[in-house]
C-alpha cells in the first residue's frame, strides 16, 4: 500500500495540491441546475410513488432549497472514483517514477456487468472476490503476493480521500461563477428577485458508502462555511455511518443488498476520523429504496441524465426526508439554502435500468 | 395561421434575426464530445446487436469521424421544438401585442404519456386527434373555429423553420470555441497530433420527420461550407424524405409506427422547398429500428444522456450506415470530418425505456 508515513496531511490545502496533480487527467465535470427539481424540493411533500409521505405527520416541512448538481456521472470512467484513483496512482508514480503500470482490479463477483465490462475496457485485469470487505481483502492480498503489485484501497486511504475531495473545490468555484447576478438561474425563485448577491453554497451533500468521497468533500469545505452532509440508503442497515454517528462508535460490518450498490460498504477508519472524529460532517440522513428510485426517475425524466442508484441518494434526502427538510426549514428560514448535490456516477447499463424501473411491484423497501 | 405574406425570407440572416428574438427564452444547450463514440464511429463496422453488418459486403468503410453533439434534449420542454414554437409565438405577439396567450395543443392520442403530461404541466390545454396529418388538421381547425385561436403548425411554416435553425448558429459558434488548440478534445485522435487548426465543422446531420429542423439547420449553414445531411428511420416507409429526394418528388403520405415516434410524419411543403428545391441538403440516409436502439443504448451507457429514439437516428447513420460511411471515407480521406450531430430531444419516460430496452427479442425491424 502507498506508505501512510509519506501521505500529505488531511487538510484543505492537501486537497488543493491533489487537484493540481490530477487536473490534467480528470474532467472538470459540469455543474447543472434544474428549475423543476428545485421547485419540487421547495414544495411540501410532493406525493411520489415509493416515498414515505403516507406514514408521516400531517404537517410537512417547508424548506427552501435551490439545487446545484455536480455531474460526476460525466467523469472519466463514469464516476467520481477516477479522482481518488488517479491521485493514488500519481502519488505512487512520484514515489517510484514508474510508467505504464499494469492494473489488477479486485471486484465483488456480484458487480454490475456494465462495471466489469467498463473496467476491462480500460485495460485492467479483473479478479473477482466475495462481497464483504474481508473477502475482498483476502483476494487483494493474494494478488499483491503473486504479482508484487502495490495496493490502492478503494476508499479508506488519505490519497483516495484527498483525490475525491477535489470535486468540491471545483463545485465551489463553478457555483461562484454561476451565481453572478446576470447568470444565476435561481435569481427569481418563487416570484421574488433575490436582492443579496451570494457567491457560495450553504451546504453540500454526497452519498456515503465507504466514506472516501464524503470525507474528502468535508476536507475541501473545512473553514469555508459550507456545511457538509452525508446520505445513505436505510435498507438492511446500509445506513451504518448515520447509526455510528448517532452512537459515537464506527460500525464495521454491513450486509445490505440495497439498490444503491455503491453504498453497501461500511465506513472506513480514516474516513470516520474525518467525518465524526473531527466533526467535519454535520449530519447523515437515510432514505428508502423506493425513495432512491423515485429520485432516479426524476433525474432521468427531468434532467435527462443517466445516473446510477447510488448517485440519487442525496437528492432523495433533499426531496423526501422530513428530518432533513425540517432542519433546513429551521436553519435556513425564508432565505433558504443553496445546496450542492453530488451526482456521483452513471454506471448503470440499460439492462439494469429495465430491471430497476420495470419491476415496481416486486421492489423491496 | 401566422400570415405567410409577412414572414421573413428563408435565409441565414433571418435565422440570425430569429435567434435574437428567442435567445432570452430558450437555453443555449451545451455541445458535448465523446471519445468513446468518436472512436467507435472511426472504427470499421463495430458489430453491435440489431445492426445490419451481417448482411453487408466483406470490406466495411473506414471513415474518420469526430463527433460533436448538440444537446437539444437539455432544451426547455426537453426538445428542440421550443425554438420554433417560441419564435412563432414571438412573431404572433409582435403582430398583435398580445400577452399571456392561452395555448391549445393538438396531439395524436397515441402520444407518449410523458409528452402529454409535460405539455399539460406547462399549462397548455391538450386536445387529442388521430395520428395522420389530415386527422390532426381537422381537429386543429375545429379548435380554431371554436376558440378563435391562431394556428401555429408544428413544422411546415417559415417561422418554425427559422426558429429551429437557430440551434445550428449556436452549434457553429460553440464548436469554433471548443476547437481552440488548447481545448479541442480531438486534437490527438488516433495517436497523431493534428497540425492544422480548424474552426468549423465539415458537416452536420439532423433527424428528419416533418423536416422543419433539417430545413432550418440547412438555412443556418447556407454559404458557410458546412454540409447538411438528414437522417430517417427506414421502418414502414418512414424514410419518405430520402425516397422523395431520390425520385425528385415529395412524398405526402406516410404511415409508419417506427420507434422514432417524432419522425413518423411526411416532409412539409416549405421544408421540401428548402431541402430539395434549393438543394441545401446534400443527402438523406436511413437506418433500421435495431440500429436506432443500438445508438440509443450507446448514448445512455457512454454519454450518460437520456435521449428519445428519434434523437438517435443521426448517430445511428454515422455508426452503422455503410453508404454514409463510405461517402465520408471517399470525400474526407485521411483528414476525416468533424461532424455535428443533433440530439434533438429527451422526452422518453422511464416506463417507455423499459419497453424499448426490455423487449429486444420481440423488436420489429
Amino acid at each position: 500500500m502507498a506508505d501512510l508515513s509519506t501521505t500529505p496531511p488531511l487538510t484543505r490545502a492537501s486537497v488543493q495540491a491533489a487537484h493540481a496533480l490530477i487536473a490534467p487527467h480528470v474532467h472538470r465535470t459540469p455543474v447543472v441546475t434544474s428549475q423543476a427539481l428545485t421547485l419540487l424540493a421547495s414544495t411540501p411533500r410532493a406525493d411520489l410513488a415509493g416515498t414515505r409521505f403516507a406514514d408521516r405527520a400531517a404537517t410537512p416541512a417547508r424548506p427552501k432549497l435551490r439545487l446545484w448538481f455536480k455531474c460526476e456521472n460525466l467523469q472519466r470512467v463514469g464516476a467520481f472514483k477516477a479522482r481518488g484513483a488517479f491521485h493514488a496512482v500519481a502519488r505512487l508514480l512520484s514515489d517510484d517514477e514508474e510508467h505504464g503500470l499494469p492494473a489488477h482490479i479486485v471486484m465483488p463477483s456480484v458487480s454490475a456487468p456494465a462495471k466489469v465490462a467498463a473496467t476491462r475496457g480500460y485495460g485492467a485485469h479483473v479478479v473477482f472476490s466475495g462481497s464483504t470487505a474481508a473477502e475482498r481483502e483476502v483476494v487483494a492480498a493474494e494478488v499483491v503476493a503473486a504479482t508484487g503489485a502495490r495496493l490502492v484501497p478503494p476508499y479508506d486511504h488519505p490519497d483516495i480521500i484527498l483525490g475525491q475531495g477535489t470535486m468540491a473545490l471545483e463545485l465551489q468555484e463553478q457555483v461562484a461563477e454561476m451565481m453572478a447576478p446576470s447568470k444565476n438561474p435561481y435569481r427569481r425563485v418563487g416570484g421574488k428577485t433575490k436582492t443579496k448577491t451570494k457567491t457560495t453554497l450553504d451546504a453540500v451533500m454526497t452519498p456515503c458508502g465507504g466514506g472516501g468521497m464524503l470525507a474528502g468533500v468535508a476536507l475541501a469545505c473545512e473553514g469555508t462555511g459550507v456545511r457538509v452532509f452525508g446520505a445513505e440508503p436505510s435498507f438492511q442497515g446500509a445506513d451504518d455511518a448515520r447509526r455510528g454517528f448517532a452512537a459515537g462508535a464506527r460500525i464495521t460490518e454491513v450486509s445490505s443488498r440495497t439498490v444503491a450498490d455503491g453504498l453497501r460498504t461500511p465506513l472506513g477508519a480514516h474516513n470516520w476520523g474525518v467525518i465524526y472524529g473531527r466533526r467535519l460532517v454535520k449530519a447523515l440522513y437515510s432514505v428508502t429504496e423506493g425513495e432512491i428510485l423515485a429520485a432516479m426517475r426524476l433525474v432521468f425524466e427531468r434532467m435527462k441524465m443517466v445516473v446510477e442508484p447510488s448517485a440519487c441518494v442525496p437528492l432523495a434526502v433533499a426531496l423526501f426526508d422530513e428530518d432533513f427538510r425540517a432542519m433546513v426549514e429551521r436553519e435556513a428560514g425564508e432565505e433558504g439554502w443553496d445546496l450542492g448535490i453530488v451526482l456521483s456516477g452513471g454506471n448503470v447499463g440499460t439492462d439494469a435500468l429495465v430491471k430497476l424501473f420495470g419491476d415496481k411491484e416486486g421492489m423491496e423497501t
